[in-house]
């Protein structure tokens, strides 16, 4: 067989994949937001490399952003290269030794996330347990920390699987910090959508996801930890079991030597530059209260329609509205009937509140008077297709 | 203090960051490489869910189109959400277990990241040496097969820090197979721009990374898998070390199942596919021929300049082209010349070769006439100017 006929054979069985032109969905669902078109373009710009003296001054500019957006003026405050799952592991397989105890809650679907991340590094994982849909008691985690003296306590600010605000959390600090313990918040859900303090809660380490309240794509996610976390993690005995999430390479990367350690996402980090930049223009204080009150709408619009919440209301998540499936109606009807007749993305629960719940997030670009109508519209045209009546 | 008065200090301290504006670079280092219009213009694609219906289509898009690329039929075969280095991670933290050997090479600078993401997988770890600038010969392979029986055998076909393609791949595999041992192949700079065979070559695995020979951002990266490979890594005793890249719950999102693992990075698999489909449009073979031809004519062209490839002709690397730095030439201040006088990236040498030679590449989009003419002209230029004569 001769080098021209191989070749063209190679290339006849070339897949035939058409051009991308996926559907033009609204996103309400638990994340991805819509992404803001100052982002999009952010995205569609052309690359410089990824240890070019441009590049470091925009690290520089994004490492800024993200300590305002976190209330943080922790010097360790980086986009780990990976999803929100990324920053979690590298947060928590750094921390975390073998040998270590880690508190995890049972409250959600993230809580289980934690303890297998743990016990992954090496470390024994202890719980402190809330039914799901509940936030932790303080009293439970004293309690906690009494019996098992954790080394670490993790706790999830905003549970994206049941729509539940942890309030209290100087409460938490406190009692951690008291029992010399390290605090990892897990903050996906909440970064720049709902209040949250780093410094002043006295928050070891937290992180986040891009794709959420940011509304950036996913690809490069938000991690603080303050000295005292960043000493134990480079006072390692032993070396963290992943390279790429080791935070004491990508110290060399991200500190001063901006030595080669991995190549950046380079676009993601451009568009996660402009998300925040569009974070610091509205002002992180009016961007929760933006948050507050456009979901504080869709809140009230979802019990018009005769939809119970199911937090609580001091435990209600703004970002993520955790909503009752009534009696009689398929939750999954009304899932794919909003996807395929609205363009519209809402999303079931999982894990303990599966076929219980819808979760309809608001955050970013996507918590706009403009989606909460929408979604309301297209939700009460479904329900009534179910025969449910307002 | 009232409420709003915080808020406008808050709003106040948020640092003013300008509109991203970075140089116009031509991008002819290690990667990334100048990325193709057609993907730039896939990133500003607004997002689906990652759960998607019409999302699940890309993914079956997107895999079928890296078989293609890989010249594989293996079923395992997915972007990994992270940079090169996470789907190299993927492919050694899974298939080394605890009390596994895996050779590894040290005549690059890629080998001992091997050997460090190895140990961290509980692996012992051995080595079959050659000087940085030689490929791996098969007769050290087989002695160090012969004294060692290591379960799993890593090699670079293609090692970006030293512009050396690894030739013999097949007698490479032969060996390993021979002794039972399972091969992985970093094609980080060979994927798209250099023949590799996966399944006629019989390699078990291979990762690559996107913004190389496939010029495409950053952040989603290749990996394969054969039934073998995967067979082991789904027998395992004890579980990956890292969650994130736990290629058996990855099954999970990537496979029959479709079932929640972590959020994809949406806009990098949009751009990855549209990368790959350039890739079928060309023809996989057609690509390599270009390849070589291009960078043959750059090749040329540095000797035409008096200058002498590191690599002899017959492990030459067309995607990375390796070339000393000439007696009495400061290399740093041709790379900073070129940058700041050309807008034009060309890399220092790493590890055993810093100083020593300049890393010129011609990947994927980069790999054109007009790439090369332009950096042999300021090449020209700044080697002028640093008093040396063609």
């Amino acid at each position: 067989m001769s080098n021209a006929r191989t070749e063209r054979d190679a290339d006849e069985r070339a897949p035939e994949v058409g051009e991308l032109t996926p559907p033009d969905r609204t996103l309400m669902g638990p994340g991805p937001s819509d992404v803001h078109p100052r982002v999009l373009k952010a995205m569609s710009t052309p690359l410089v490399g990824h240890l070019d003296p441009s590049f470091v001054e925009i690290m520089d500019e994004v490492q800024e952003l993200l300590r305002y957006t976190f209330r943080t003026d922790n010097r360790w405050t980086i986009p780990v290269s990976g999803t929100g799952s990324a920053s979690m592991e590298a947060a928590i397989g750094n921390l975390v030794e073998p040998g270590d105890t880690m508190l995890v809650p049972t409250n959600g679907y993230f809580g289980g996330r934690m303890k297998s991340m743990a016990e992954r590094a090496g470390g024994e994982v202890v719980e402190v347990s809330a039914p799901w849909g509940d936030p932790l008691d303080p009293v439970d985690v004293e309690r906690a920390f009494d019996a098992h003296q954790p080394d670490v306590f993790g706790f999830v600010h905003a549970e994206t699987s049941t729509g539940v605000l942890q309030p209290n959390v100087p409460e938490l600090t406190d009692i951690a910090h008291d029992h010399d313990a390290f605090v990892i918040a897990d903050c996906v859900t909440s970064l720049g959508g709902v209040e949250m303090r780093v410094d002043e809660w006295d928050v070891d380490v937290a992180y986040s996801g891009p794709q959420k309240c940011l509304s950036c794509p996913p690809g490069a996610s938000p991690l603080t930890l303050n000295d005292r976390a960043m000493d134990k993690v480079l006072d390692r005995e032993e070396r963290p079991r992943s390279w790429y999430l080791d935070l004491s390479l990508l110290e060399g990367y991200w500190g001063d030597d901006r030595s080669y350690h991995h190549t950046a996402p380079i676009t993601n980090v451009y568009a996660l530059r402009e998300a925040l930049r569009l974070v610091a223009e509205e002002g992180i204080e009016s961007r929760w209260a933006r948050h507050r009150s456009v979901a504080g709408d869709l809140k009230a619009g979802l019990q018009n329609l005769g939809l119970e919440m199911n937090a609580p209301d001091e435990y209600w998540l703004p970002s993520l509205n955790a909503v009752q499936v009534p009696d009689g109606v398929d939750d999954g009807a009304v899932i794919d009937g909003l996807l395929d007749e609205y363009d519209l993305e809402i999303a079931s629960g999982l894990g303990d509140l599966e076929g219980d719940i819808w979760r309809i997030g608001c955050m970013g670009y996507s918590a706009r008077p403009k989606n909460v109508e929408y979604v309301l519209a297209a939700l009460e045209d479904a329900l009534a297709a179910q025969g449910h009546e307002a």
